[in-house]
C-alpha cells in the first residue's frame, strides 16, 4: 500500500469515520494467523454451529420462495415469538408491538443511539465495556463518556457517585451492559433501580444491553433486568441479539425492545439503515425462540462448566488477578506485575498458541487485564488454559 | 394509540431521527391492504422469488455449518467475484480490494454517507430521485441539498450550471444514481465526465447509484458508468446490490466499492453497523455472479418487454406525459390537468386496484408524477396497465 495515497484520500474521509476505532484484537489475532496449534479464545463466540432445527425453518422458508421485501419491524410471527419469549423469563405479558427486529445486535445498538443522541450529545458509559457501543456513539458525532469502575478480588464494582459526577447538560443516555462483557459483572436490582432513578430524575434515556441475561450463575435463572424494575413507558431501549444464547453469531439477527409510541421512528431508522432483515432468518430466529429452550439450556450447562474450569485453574497460582463472573462466559482477568495487557496477549499467543483478548480492548479500564471465553468444550478450554498456567509459571 | 403520551416520548428522541421521513408510499399501501384485486405496482421489486440455484447455495452454506462470524469486509471468495464481475462488465481489471460486501444497498449508501459526510455537511441530490440517499443524509445530521431535474418529453434532464450553483463550503458530495430510480433518466458519459470534472475541481466526494446498470435500453449492455471515465483513485463511492438483478431483494446483500486505501475505515464503519453478512447469504450472491448472467439477461428481456408495453398504453392517450425511460425498469408519468399525486395514487387504487407511487415520495420535482415498475409479468402488467387507461378516459 502506497502510504501517501492512503494517507491523501483517507484524510478525505469524514473526521468521526476516520476516527474510528480498529478492533483491538485483531493485531492479536494477526500476529498468530499461521499456527497450527492455536487455541483462540479471544472471539465471544462458541465453538458449535446453529442447531439443525434453527437452519431447517431457514431453508424452508427459501423453499417457499420468501425472498421479498418485507416489514421493517420484523414479520409478526417473530415479533409474536419475542412477545411470549420475555413473557417467558419475566412472569407477566409484553406487547408484541414493542418488538423490532434488527439486523444483529450491533444494529440495535446503531438504531438506539441514533435515536437518542444527536450530534454533541453524551453518552455515560461504564467500563471496562464491549467497545462498540462506544465507537457507534463516536461516529455518530457524540461522545462516549466512560465511567471506570473498580476490580476488586470479590467482583468489579459501579460506583453510583462516579457515575452520577459524570453526567453533564449534554448527556442524553446511559449504557448499561449487565452481565457485563468482558468483566462478569451483574447489576443487582438495587444498582438497576438507583440507575433508573437517576435516569428518570434527569430525563436520561437508558440502552440496556442484556444480551448474557440468560447466562448467569445465581439464583433465578436469569440475571435481573431492567424488565424487573422499570414501566413499560420509561425511556429504556433494550438491545439484544440470537446470536449468543443460539449459536447464531453468523445471521447477523438481533432485535431492539422499547416503548411501542416509538415505533414508527425505529421503523424509520430501519428503513434507512438495511431495510429489514431477511424473512427466512427471522422464521429461523423464531424457531430458536419458540423450539430452543433445550439447546439454550445445554449452552448454559456448558458454560457452567467451563466457568468451573476457569476458576479451579485461575486459583491455581496467586498471580492472577480475577473476580468470579456472576454472569456472561468471559474470563477477565491479570497477571500480577504484569501492566500492558496488549503486549501479554501477543506474547502468550507466540509462546503457546492459546489466543485472548487483550482488556485494553474494552477501554483504559481493561489495561492489565485479559478476556477468555470459555463457551467452549471443556477438553478444548482445559488445554488452553492448562497452557496458561504452565506459561505463567516461568514469565 | 394514546397520542399524548406519544408525543410525550417520541419528543425525547433525537431530533434528527424524529424528522427521518415515512415512507411515501405507505400511505398508498394501506389505502388498500384489504382489496382482493390489488395489482401492486407501487415497489421497486420484481414478481419473482430468487432462483434456485442462489438459494441452493445458501442451504449448501448452512448445511456445512458457516453460520459464525466472519470478515467485515466480505468473504475472500465473494469479493473476488465481484472484481471479476466487474472485469467482465468494463473489459479492464479491478482489484478485489475495491469491494466491500454491505448488508444491503440501503447499508451501502449509509456507510458511503457516514465515511464522507460529517454533521452539518451537505449533499447534492438530483431530484426526483430514491428518498432514502436523502433520509440517510439528514439523519446523519447533514443536509441533503436538492437539485431539481427538468422534464422533458424528449427525457428528464440534469442541468449542470444549476448543479454546479447549488455547491457551498460546506458541500462534501454528489449522489448520481444512473439509470435512476424512478425518472428512467441514464447519465451519458459527457454527463459524467462533466460532474467528475467538477467534483475534482472543488475536493467533492461522488456517490454513485448504479444498481441499476444492466436494465439499460440503450446500446452496449449496460449504462455508461462512472467506472468508464474516472481513475481508481478519485474519490468515487458506488453503492450497489444484489436484490434487483437476480431477485434477491428479500436478502439484503449489496456491496460498495471505492480505493482500496480506504479499506481499514470501511472495514471499522461495517463493524460498528452491521458486523459483516451471513456468510451464508455471501455464497449465494457469489453464486448469482459466477451462475447467474443466463438469469440476469432473461430478467433484462423481461424489463424491456415490460417497457414496450408501458410505452404502447401511455402513448394510448395525449393526456398521459412521460419520457420514455432510457434504464431501470420504472415509468414515472404524469396525467394532464393533475398536480397532487398522491391524491391521484390513491384514487386510482381506490377505483381500479392499481397501486402506484405517489412521485411526491421522491421529492418534489416529482409531484404531478406516479412511479410504476414494469418489471413483472405481461399479463399481469397488461391488466393493470389497461385499467389504469380505463380509468383515465372516466376522469
Amino acid at each position: 500500500m502506497d502510504v501517501k495515497v492512503s494517507e491523501g484520500i483517507v484524510s478525505q474521509l469524514s473526521t468521526e469515520s476516520r476516527l474510528a476505532p480498529e478492533s483491538g484484537i485483531v493485531e492479536v489475532v494477526n500476529s498468530a494467523r499461521e499456527r497450527e496449534d492455536l487455541i483462540p479464545l479471544w472471539v465471544g463466540e462458541g465453538d458449535l454451529p446453529t442447531p439443525d432445527f434453527i437452519c431447517r425453518a431457514a431453508k424452508q422458508s427459501l423453499d417457499a420462495g420468501e425472498t421479498f421485501y418485507t416489514y421493517q419491524r420484523g414479520i409478526p410471527e417473530l415479533r409474536s415469538a419475542l412477545a411470549d419469549y420475555h413473557a417467558g423469563l419475566h412472569g407477566r405479558s409484553f406487547s408484541d408491538q414493542r418488538f423490532f427486529v434488527t439486523g444483529s445486535g450491533m444494529q440495535a445498538i446503531q438504531i438506539a443511539v441514533t435515536s437518542v443522541v444527536s450530534p454533541g450529545d453524551e453518552v455515560l458509559v461504564p467500563s471496562p465495556a464491549w467497545p462498540n457501543l462506544a465507537a457507534a456513539v463516536e461516529i455518530r458525532g457524540g461522545r462516549a463518556v466512560t465511567v471506570p469502575m473498580m476490580f476488586r478480588p470479590g467482583g468489579w464494582e459501579l460506583d453510583m457517585d462516579r457515575l452520577m459526577a459524570a453526567r453533564t447538560a449534554r448527556t442524553r443516555a446511559i449504557f448499561i451492559n449487565t452481565p457485563c462483557n468482558p468483566t462478569g459483572w451483574v447489576a443487582s436490582c438495587e444498582d438497576l433501580r438507583g440507575i433508573l432513578d437517576f435516569a428518570r430524575k434527569h430525563g436520561l434515556w437508558i440502552i440496556a444491553d442484556e444480551v448474557y441475561a440468560r447466562f448467569f450463575f445465581g439464583e433465578g435463572g436469569r440475571a435481573p433486568s431492567f424488565a424487573d424494575v422499570a414501566e413499560d413507558d420509561d425511556r429504556i431501549l433494550f438491545v439484544n441479539t440470537f446470536s449468543k444464547n443460539w449459536s447464531m453469531t453468523g445471521w447477523r439477527i438481533g432485535w431492539l425492545s422499547g416503548p411501542s409510541e416509538i415505533g414508527q421512528v425505529i421503523e424509520n431508522l430501519i428503513q434507512y439503515a438495511t431495510s429489514g432483515v431477511p424473512v427466512f432468518s427471522q422464521r429461523a430466529a423464531a424457531a430458536a425462540l419458540t423450539e430452543g429452550e433445550t439447546y439454550l439450556q445445554d449452552q448454559i450447562s456448558r458454560a457452567k462448566t467451563g466457568r468451573q474450569l476457569v476458576i479451579e485453574q485461575l486459583s491455581s497460582s496467586p498471580r492472577f488477578r480475577f473476580a468470579v463472573p456472576e454472569g456472561a462466559f468471559y474470563a477477565f482477568f491479570g497477571i500480577d506485575g504484569v501492566t500492558d495487557a496488549r503486549r501479554l496477549a501477543l506474547d502468550l499467543v507466540r509462546d503457546t498458541g492459546v489466543g485472548l483478548a487483550p482488556g485494553t480492548a474494552f477501554g483504559t479500564a481493561g489495561d492489565g487485564f485479559l478476556r477468555l471465553c470459555f463457551a467452549r468444550s471443556t477438553d478444548y478450554l482445559r488445554e488452553g488454559l492448562g497452557r496458561i498456567v504452565q506459561w505463567i509459571e516461568q514469565v
